[in-house]
């Protein structure tokens, strides 16, 4: 476990703890982070909000807050997971971002069904149309293009999903599905709440369902591959890597990386083989709910 | 072995070859990429390098060719080596870069006094000063601030040496080492060669002396873990992998990864250990001859 509070150059308060289980019995590794930070934005902090269309000033205040979960497991059958959920408060502005993501390495389309129909339960209590744009932005998020490759089967992402709305502000610059709530604070903070309180619930039964099938080499072998994708994302393209490597605390962010991983070359499955399938199922998002 | 010529988005033509060995009795992966590619520059491209300095527009025509190497070794107390020439021509200009660098897990100063004596010698037959430059350069170069470490324990590294010149251009932005030869073309080529040809003898001496070193699960665990950063680095920084991104086959990028890497949270080794003195010596470069 780790709890920090620290000041530095731009930040006036930063608190965090880690909590990580490594060689658990159905997960290899686990791990939640909560952090909290407060400080003014850096240069880099602030180019890259305006690049996703908010108007923020180098300097200006800013609030942050996150929860985010990883888990690792054990057995090559039971996928990775992952969530979030964070909030954002900077001048007059706060909004909360958030989602959660199944990466397996063998397709089972049982689970897709479950895990999708899960959080759209959650998502359509809020909102109708919730469900099917965070389900996009997460497929779109979450893709490798040098691997013409989506890291898993999706779930939900959201961002900028405004608790208050002060002023319009310009959106075109971003991938990200923009909702522009302006409803009252207590409802999305509620969303928010119910989706986070989802997070085990959504996954748990999945792992029952499969931490104790027998596996053989073959298996582990092409599920330390897997992660190696895995990782590829979170150094490459993941924003909240980028964020958190601007001052942040590198034990914390790299808590997220798989415990093991292998790279080898040109690794290209059988035809008609279950690693093959998964291959396959990832190139092309799939409608599972 | 891959073999590819393609064309594609402002590449008229991409040549490559990448030679990969896994599993050797010394070396647990070794891979030579070899890659030419004429083409026009992207916008990405463009970019960066007339951030580093140089008066580039989207859309010139450039060639690039380049050797690269890298070993990965079996036994924890070989070394990592990793090294590579490149030219790169646009437009009215030519340049070429490379370098050679060793990443050991447990530090040996016989070892880093013979690599860098090594590199001195043939860098000290083309001029008295550069490898003192490109010693700094590739110390500069090779560091993970997140990390506050240095990937290894240096070598030379070198960028920007102009086999002819046509016109003044800033340099101002870059944070290599600029070299400005006015010299023949045949000088530098002839340095460039003679790098090359040192690759496999500032190395090979060092795996021969420790391949069948014993060793046990600490050091094999702590090997996985370096590793951890070998890779932290190419995804975040390296300036090549960025290159190649951009386009290029991912399989010849990704070859340079580890074969087998392990992430454990918040590992701090023992004062006085090894593994604690090779993180010292990680975080300040030190002169070596």
């Amino acid at each position: 476990m780790n709890m920090l509070i620290q000041v530095q150059d731009n930040v006036l308060c930063r608190y965090g703890i880690t909590r990580v289980l490594e060689n658990g019995n159905s997960m290899e590794k686990a791990a939640v982070n909560v952090s909290i930070i407060h400080g003014h934005l850096s240069e880099a902090r602030a180019k890259a909000m305006s690049s996703r269309g908010r108007n923020v000033e180098v300097g200006s205040e800013y609030f942050a807050g996150a929860l985010s979960i990883v888990f690792h497991p054990c057995n090559p059958y039971v996928p990775t997971f992952r969530s979030d959920v964070r909030y954002f408060e900077v001048k007059d502005f706060g909004w909360f971002g958030g989602g959660a993501d199944l990466t397996p390495n063998y397709l089972d389309e049982d689970d897709a069904r479950y895990f999708h129909t899960f959080l759209k339960e959650i998502c359509d209590k809020f909102d109708p149309d919730f469900y099917q744009r965070s389900k996009s932005a997460c497929d779109s998020y979450f893709y490798l293009p040098a691997r013409k490759e989506h890291r898993g089967i999706g779930g939900i992402f959201f961002d900028d999903l405004e608790s208050f709305t002060v002023d319009d502000h310009k959106s075109e610059n971003s991938i990200m599905v923009k909702e522009k709530y302006k409803s009252e604070r207590a409802q999305v903070f509620e969303f928010v709440c119910q989706l986070a309180k989802g997070f085990l619930p959504s996954y748990l039964p999945i792992v029952k369902r499969k931490r104790d099938l027998p596996y053989g080499d073959r298996e582990r072998q092409w599920q330390l591959l897997r992660r190696g994708r895995y990782l590829e994302f979170n150094l490459l393209y993941d924003r909240g890597v980028k964020f958190g490597l601007d001052g942040g605390r590198i034990e914390s962010i790299m808590v997220s990386a798989p415990p093991l991983i292998a790279w080898k070359y040109n690794v290209v499955p059988e035809i008609g083989s279950p690693e093959a399938q998964m291959i396959e199922t990832l190139s092309c998002p799939r409608i599972w709910v």
